[in-house]
């Protein structure tokens, strides 16, 4: 399969997304007329961006919906579930170990670790905040999919190559600053700040 | 000015974060090639991005990172001060309400919305929590510039027409739905979820 852009793969989440809204209204089958008008898109965009994976469909009538989702399913990786470690538990982690949308979707969070004696031993809705002292010899005996790094902006790159020696593919960073990983490591960065700026742009430019 | 691409304002962003980085460190002059370094790009990128705006800099120079910074700061519209409510005092909404990079940036949190009569009234780090019911009444006579929407996804859409209808014309939108506003309305999307699938992406497809 050829690579595919970001802003492809993010489509195919909300396409999925969709679908899923969709049968839980009891509809079946479902048109890229409609998936466009649900997600603010072009048919033709759909119709591009299924294309990537093969030929869905039938043409005039549309996609069926259950067959769909279990391709993208697939396509996301989403058929089997996946550890997850949050590092960092102040407002940030601790909002997202409690967020309901990942297990949801086959995220667990395994284990939360912190550098505060104060926080370490701390029980939440969900898993006891351990040491960051024992990050490395935790992963080693179990090895996690994905790192969830939500501590301050300096503590951040230091971590990130901690979680990279210790075998963590993929990281979702939500400190502000941009990490330096090997290739093979996946980063999506979640920044806050960002995200209002791009707002600000977008209002001084209307 | 024409239209640039959402990528294209998120290296900037960054761009403007790794010149206040070097500027702290007492550089004043910052070739394409180390901002390229920093943010994991190539220097032709940086050149491109920048070029959109005018020329900047002297070849074999580099840029004046203090003329850099405030013409950036011009172009993201970072030279004026934002007012940002809250609108969902959930445990996200709760830590954006208390996260120090807003400020920061002169995005000040001037109200946090509720519509549980149990948080209303609850005073954070800052600001009291409001009655959702107050919203227009309080947007009416003292305009906000943007909206970060942290409720439940099924209150989400909703909430987003009546800050629309109250003259909001930016949303930041915590919430895992798809929000339809007019084309005049910039929204921005931050789904965790969604951006645990594209990792997932990226895990099965190595």
């Amino acid at each position: 399969m050829r690579k595919i852009a970001e802003s492809t793969v993010r489509r195919l989440s909300l396409y999925l997304r969709f679908l899923e809204e969709f049968q839980a209204q009891g509809i079946d089958t479902v048109s890229s007329e409609a998936l466009a008008a649900r997600g603010g898109t072009t048919s033709a965009q759909v119709r591009k961006d299924l294309s990537f994976f093969g030929s869905f469909g039938k043409r005039g009538l549309g996609y069926s919906a259950p067959e769909l989702v279990t391709r993208l399913r697939d396509i996301l990786g989403l058929k089997q579930s996946y550890q997850v470690i949050i590092v960092g538990a102040g407002k940030i982690g601790s909002a997202l170990a409690q967020y309901r949308g990942f297990a949801q979707r086959g995220f667990h969070i395994a284990a939360v670790y912190d550098a505060d004696p104060a926080k370490v031993g701390l029980k939440w809705n969900g898993p006891v905040v351990r040491d960051v002292k024992q990050l490395e010899r935790d992963l080693a005996r179990e090895p996690m999919d994905i790192a969830i790094l939500s501590t301050p902006a300096p503590a951040a790159q230091a971590l990130a190559e901690r979680l990279v020696r210790s075998g963590i593919k993929a990281i979702l960073n939500f400190a502000p600053v941009q990490l330096l990983v090997p290739a093979h490591v996946a980063v999506k960065n979640v920044n806050m700040a960002l995200e209002l700026e791009a707002l600000s742009y977008a209002l001084r430019n209307r």
